[in-house]
């Protein structure tokens, strides 16, 4: 893919999204076309056989893929019309035998193809990325269940903070990116067909179902199209009402996003001081012998610092979009809402690598555990020991630093307590194990699918 | 309001989202979570209630107002630990009875109350905004019905397209904004509480609960806080698994980019060439005393072109929520999200006022129908035609402009065809009258309810 | 080009940035430092020469080309180390003679060969992006001569306000292109290589020269290096100060934002009601005859609404330049940059060719004056005749619309005010003739250049 | 400042955006412009001094303070028409006496008064900007002075890489500060006034100059208005030409990504197992007693995750500046440019207190960079013992890890090397001295100045 080299996060995860895939989405559509008007009675079937064999109709699950068109041939061919379906529907016709030629492309407008092929495309990419996502999801039950009662130190502002456990990270992380799955599955699953005409009032198609003899035909079009496609049937042309695209944009992201947290967290949970992660195959360095990158990591946060800015100029698009037909915001949200995808796609793939290969290094967690010599564990001291010798004390104590396991064992109020199982961490991790399992129950899996 | 100046669009429709809007919600928290303490039997309800009576607890509809706290000195006082709860927590202790004060924001950490509070006005804001979105609904669907059967020149490009019907064009508004209801619906119903403790673990919490001899009252704590709250109880801490704000700023993105589609109708097609709407009240000019300028579309549209950047920090904030608590990601999100709800609490304001008013004259409506003489039906007689003198032919008759009517009476293969009915545009809409009556059937506004 | 189908913007006119063209920097780059490592005195000159031929370098303009490379098996092998430099140098190596492989990327790092090639590309992609805009400038500067004096409305949100002129508006877009031509200018001219080694010390550089017996070479180095690639010497390495990127990246955003404004004029002024402008060219439709659409207008705007949030990514990737190489911000800024690019090459062209076919409808611009009857004069009218007969008296005459010129001359006032010439919009526009001749003075292009 | 309690990076740095700062500003333009009446000899001196001293004009530099007028009342006001300028007029005039009142807003649009008011605001906050940039310049030129030689890891991706200098990475910070100085005051002194009246054309102004019996002076108007204001003369009118606006814009965001990065690193840094830099003052935690937050880098770093996309919307603002005011776009920038300019007043202020008390713990500097007990010059090992012993064999030393010193005495090959001085990070640093001395030699500022 020709946008491949300065965009590692996508190299060879975006097959769902190439030109070629593109291309085989609106030979499908321009012939799922004549199929519906086959499947409401007005052409013949033989007709819409002959023009699917002639294009390499694979049913509706596969769509055309033999069809022998040229993406590149194409794509030169659009910049005149502003968009490839002008020049498609020659091709196309050229290839259909002479008896169904006629139904080729029939009463629609460029944008009922060209947005069919997007949902299309859509719905296979959003397919994918529900399955790497789902890889991510096990992957990450399985890392909260085995580290379930592992302690780590809890961070916020960059300082440690309180305990908390492997588990209940790996149990964060697995409870984002469930949300999103169930976002991208709505989302995916609402994907429409695009049937409209040229002004969205379907006239062209009401006029060519009353000269065949059968207007009322015209209104069962566009099911029976969305039908063909596998697509959800509309409820009405959303020409200028753009949600089916910005809704799966913001599915996407919202996937993204929870990937980007894990990748961040790896990513300085890998830092050479902290080293508590590390990815199972690091990449290497041009320079530095040494070097074991946290290369998904690196790249899944290059695709989570792109991806919002895609979703926005999505809505920016859907929010301008004009008249019947917009003058520059639907073209500025084809080659967007691809790149979202393409970054999805890449980032949940990396994403299945990274978790499946994250190996944690427990003498690291343990060794930073400990290395506040137990002032991570302040805040139970001020809990606990705050009632029986005031907060100001607790906090001189505390502000003492090193030796704070000596300093409270020579506090006379401190008599009797185990000083010991107060310091360890493993005793301050709340609800950790319960929030752990509640996020892994096989049940919640079974709910959600 | 401070920021009103230079933010017409939101002045005077903001005041969910005021900065008293967020200290009452900030407030509201702080004692809802004492009152949590004495719901699940820890905290005595004498103390609870006494320390909601000094804070100015009035149910959980309406939390905190009457509490006599100062907006300004708390944002002062905020800056050097980076969050206001530090310093409000010391003011809300000052005024609760000696005896109620240990509870006071007891186990918490300021990110539980910052979230809660920021989930509490995000309800409010999201209701308001819900509440303006249905008006806007009742209004557009009072004019697609009366408007019903006018026919109006679709555009796509800038170009006069095919007939359609203002009554179509406003039920695509309609389902537009009724779609943003629906997520505005589900985004405002899932705002959950959030209640985590220092790092998400809910240490803090088990360890008093234990020390006060009710070790499994934690457990309870977090849905009885939610509860006191008026939000849905958290699956779990959500510090660093944003959807929360992102999935309610996407849905509040939405709605405004469909408004941002009508302002933008209405803005263009009340330029003074078209003049098919008018705003009820057009905005004066400081120069021109003719000028009646469309102000509400103008202030919408603004707020169009700004909405989706702001939902794309929001994602950019959740992609980075790193470690427990992150360092910058979490402070980007308060304002932005704020900002996003204010635009959205301005815009739907203005719609409201916008499609009430909106006034159609049907004479311009009629006189740019008419514009292109016939050409506006050009691919009904493609259609028509075509079978009859073939595709070229129809392309010169097209192409000679003017007098269509009379070079396709001057056609001796149509003899015998009704020419004008052919060129009349009320006899090419299509489905666009059933399009209307499905956007507008009653049951349909109810199951969206 | 693999994403050219949904892309028509760029299609046939982003050839500076294909892969092909990022994959002969990259080459250029590692043969640019052998040549260094001559020019500086350590590498034997043959050895560099030997090296150059082998990989097909053409001069310091045009760099390498036929070398033989294949950009989609880099592409692939990048993805395991995140960047495509660590397989190149093995490929490099392989080509060149044994003794000058050791002088083979020595003592870069990836980052360095990366960097320098993405300046590479952005200097050539800018050269093309400034003579693009030049054309613009050429074809504004006519046209501004040209139409110097034709009265046109002047419109202020959407409504007719004062009369202006054809030129001035054609003036006012020219000024916005010089102003972006000299921005993009500065910035290609500032554009410099990156030279600094692992960590940004050129340690490795030192060591080998060092080594080399000839210490002092390494500080020399990276002026060799610039000169060689024909880009800026850097003052020092730049790994994590990014503005190369970001001040070309707003150069170039502020380049399309000057032809978005031009794009979006064209495209209202275009309007079938309006009709002042119209594209030479005009692009067809699959379903409708008689449209011509202005597809450059369409896909130069829909460049102008995505290039704003490429630039933002960059700033972002540019503000989390953390470390000595960040973990993700730089991988996000390839991609992004490169679109960038792309969109700014895309929508030049498409501005030459509008602006050279750009054709005025004189009829139109003049019955579109006329539209309001005079009202347009109306600020004129209150400048006039306000101290004449009040102000109240001009709104109430203004106020009554149709018969404006009756109904001045009916005034007993205004007796011997020539109500003809007051109401000529040609005599009311200001400075518009100057203020053309200001901005097409062929001495302020020349000072531009 | 009312959006103060969420926005904790700006409150108490942002008076120069106030609401009061935006009123003053657009009341200096007011008066501004009946004192340019004045100056180009139409308007009496008596009239023009009287007006000003009605609204409390102290001067070119200060402007109008002490006027009286009230902001929220206004900002009310400004609904209606959609900007504060039509019912500002009506408040001047008030106030002014009878005999200057013609003068007010004579011959001005809205968009005159409003834009030469931002403009004015826009200059005095890039003042304030700029000097607190300069206050982090000095101590960041003292800071890399100071530690011009202290040994530290450099680390790329995450990982431990080649040895840097502290002071290489404090010189690093400031070039990326000082270039964005430089931007700053570019764009800062090349704010422009706007005077164009209703439609660019100065028309207004031209008909009144004539009438006054000079109709020569409207040419000299707008440079006399410019003087009055401080601003740059513009070369003309750019309503519709928003470079000013997008210049400031991407400068300032510009200056925020390179405080970005530098509170990025500080953050990072300060990582509890880093621990290398810590802030003067951190912040506390209302849960946690030992926490010491970076909270000047947490605060810094959430308006560098904002103001980009700040950036982007100013931009998308000036690609839609259609017609000769546009329906939306030029409303959408007036609350994102000051918002930006909140940021860049806030972070800047932060960053200079960040800077001054930031403190290197010199213990943990040299722990880590121990801490891969000599891999971290592992590059420098391949370049010298590479030639002696092979590159595998070199690799396979490296792979050893721990007794590294131990393992290469062992090798024959490297008798007589000092093993020892090859394994001192301090030993390869390259150019980083002589880098810090670029960076902060003195007449580098001065040249900047």
């Amino acid at each position: 893919m020709d946008i491949g080299l300065l965009s590692p996060v996508s190299v060879g995860h975006d097959d769902a999204v190439s030109d070629s895939a593109v291309l085989d989405a609106l030979v499908t559509a321009e012939i799922a076309l004549v199929r519906a008007w086959s499947a409401v009675g007005l052409a013949d079937a033989a007709d819409a056989d002959a023009a699917s064999r002639a294009l390499g109709w694979a049913g509706s699950t596969t769509g055309c893929r033999a069809h022998g068109l040229d993406a590149d041939a194409l794509a030169v061919a659009a910049v005149a019309g502003g968009n490839p379906v002008i020049p498609l529907v020659a091709l196309v016709r050229d290839r259909v035998p002479e008896t169904a030629r006629r139904w080729v492309h029939r009463g629609a407008t460029s944008q009922d193809i060209l947005d069919s092929a997007l949902m299309l495309v859509a719905h296979r990419a959003g397919s994918v990325i529900r399955e790497r996502l789902r890889g991510v999801e096990t992957a990450l039950t399985a890392l909260a269940r085995e580290r379930r009662d592992e302690v780590a130190a809890a961070r916020t502002l960059t300082q440690h903070a309180v305990p908390t456990t492997i588990g209940l990270r790996a149990a964060n992380w697995l409870r984002g990116v469930r949300r999103a799955i169930e976002r991208v599955d709505a989302a995916v699953a609402a994907l429409p067909a695009q049937l409209g005409g040229a002004g969205g009032t379907l006239a062209s198609f009401v006029e060519i179902a009353s000269l065949e003899g059968h207007a009322a035909a015209a209104s069962e079009l566009s099911a029976a199209f969305a039908a063909e496609l596998g697509l959800a049937a509309p409820d009405a042309p959303w020409h200028t009402t753009r949600w089916p695209v910005t809704e799966l944009g913001d599915a996407v992201v919202q996937a993204i996003d929870a990937l980007g947290v894990l990748a961040s967290d790896v990513a300085t949970l890998s830092r050479t001081e902290i080293g508590e992660l590390s990815e199972g195959s690091g990449g290497g360095s041009s320079a530095m012998p040494q070097k074991q990158n946290p290369v998904d990591s690196v790249l899944i946060r290059s695709a989570a610092l792109r991806a919002p800015n895609l979703g926005a100029t999505l809505h920016l698009a859907a929010a301008l979009a004009v008249d019947e037909r917009p003058d520059g915001a639907w073209h500025a949200e084809w080659p967007t809402f691809r790149e979202l995808l393409r970054l999805a796609l890449g980032a949940s793939a990396h994403a299945v690598s990274l978790v499946q290969g994250l190996a944690v290094d427990s003498d690291a967690v343990a060794r930073n555990l400990a290395l506040t010599n137990g002032l991570i564990v302040s805040e139970r001291l001020a809990i606990v020991l705050g009632p029986l010798i005031g907060r100001d004390e607790v906090s001189a104590v505390v502000a003492a630093g090193d030796g704070l396991g000596a300093a409270l064992r020579a506090l006379p109020q401190l008599d009797g307590v185990d000083v010991d199982a107060l310091l360890d961490p493993a005793g301050y991790t709340g609800l950790a194990g319960a929030l752990v399992d509640d996020a892994t129950r096989p049940e919640t899996g079974a709910d959600d699918a």
